[in-house]
């Protein structure tokens, strides 16, 4: 792995745990194993810089990740049930830490830098236009589609909240039911309507 | 107001925009129309024990602001729409930057500050109690409720992240139309059962 790859994974878990404003550049050098002077020289925007990158590269990375999971399953319902419970998983084996990479990012940009603001918009833009049409496979029209995908990351973003503050994985399994059982809603309204 | 009043408010209101890391008390103190000598006179231990005050206080009075929407209502379907549409309206009216008062701090806080994440997993305890309370008025059973309640908040957590982000109310109407889904199929196998 070279030097850059190396800051830009660790500003990534840092970013990931501790926040934007709360990770130091120094701090990620460090965990890099690299001197500061070489985060500069990769990176010579500094923290903005290193942030944008890690929400445009681990953002996307993340979305593939849920929908490697979704996607092969023939019923979506039992599809997002599984999801969140693997999720579940993850996030209980990395002791509550690791959960969505730019989540933390997203709130606290979301007032204070319209820049970073817009990279956190893209990358949900794209995970939402990849859930439309995985809805949509499964016959949804497309409002009904992206309604759900919005509802399945909400939920999925929401109960990390709730799950890393109330250190349980409760919060996972009860969002994820209730998005599976509108999911199954609107697949019985879109058969009937056939 | 009490000057003291004047640095809580202040800084409940930094904290929910720019979160906790990056919020300083220098800045609460100016908000404040304070000297930071007089902050530090009524939180002696800064800007940790401001926090917490913040998170003590702000986060059961947003609960008691959503729990006063929802109370009212006969049946939870609507009021859990009309709940969402609310909080849509509101926060596309403080220019996407007012949501929940606590969200970005527990974030922050939940893995690298163990007692301010079990001030915020207070606050969320609180809300999950009144909220199965709420929908075990509504005949569902414990467990049920308590379900619901947790997809519920959850919902409205998330979709305050993608709305900040992506600086549209989408994401509320869409989380709470499934979070409706699921408590009106809730009701109804309640209904059945008897």
């Amino acid at each position: 792995m070279t030097t850059r790859d190396r800051i830009r994974d660790a500003g990534a878990q840092m970013f990931r745990r501790n926040g934007y404003t709360g990770t130091g550049v120094k701090q990620v050098a460090a965990a890099a194993g690299a001197q500061l002077g070489s985060l500069y020289h990769f990176f010579p925007g500094g923290k903005e810089q290193l942030v944008e990158e890690v929400i445009r590269t681990s953002g996307p990375l993340y979305g593939d990740l849920v929908y490697q999971i979704l996607d092969p399953y023939d019923d979506p319902v039992t599809a997002i049930t599984d999801a969140f419970a693997i999720a579940a998983q993850d996030l209980e084996a990395s002791n509550y830490a690791d959960a969505c990479p730019i989540a933390t990012i997203a709130l606290e940009v979301a007032s204070t830098n319209d820049h970073l603001r817009q990279a956190t918009a893209d990358v949900f833009t794209g995970w939402l236009d990849r859930g439309t049409a995985l809805f949509a496979r499964h016959g949804l029209d497309e409002p009904t589609a992206r309604r759900l995908t919005i509802a399945m990351i909400a939920a999925l973003e929401g109960a990390f909240v709730l799950a890393r503050a109330l250190r349980t994985t409760e919060p996972l399994h009860a969002a994820g039911t209730a998005v599976a059982t509108a999911t199954r809603q609107a697949l019985q309204e879109a058969t009937e309507a056939r």
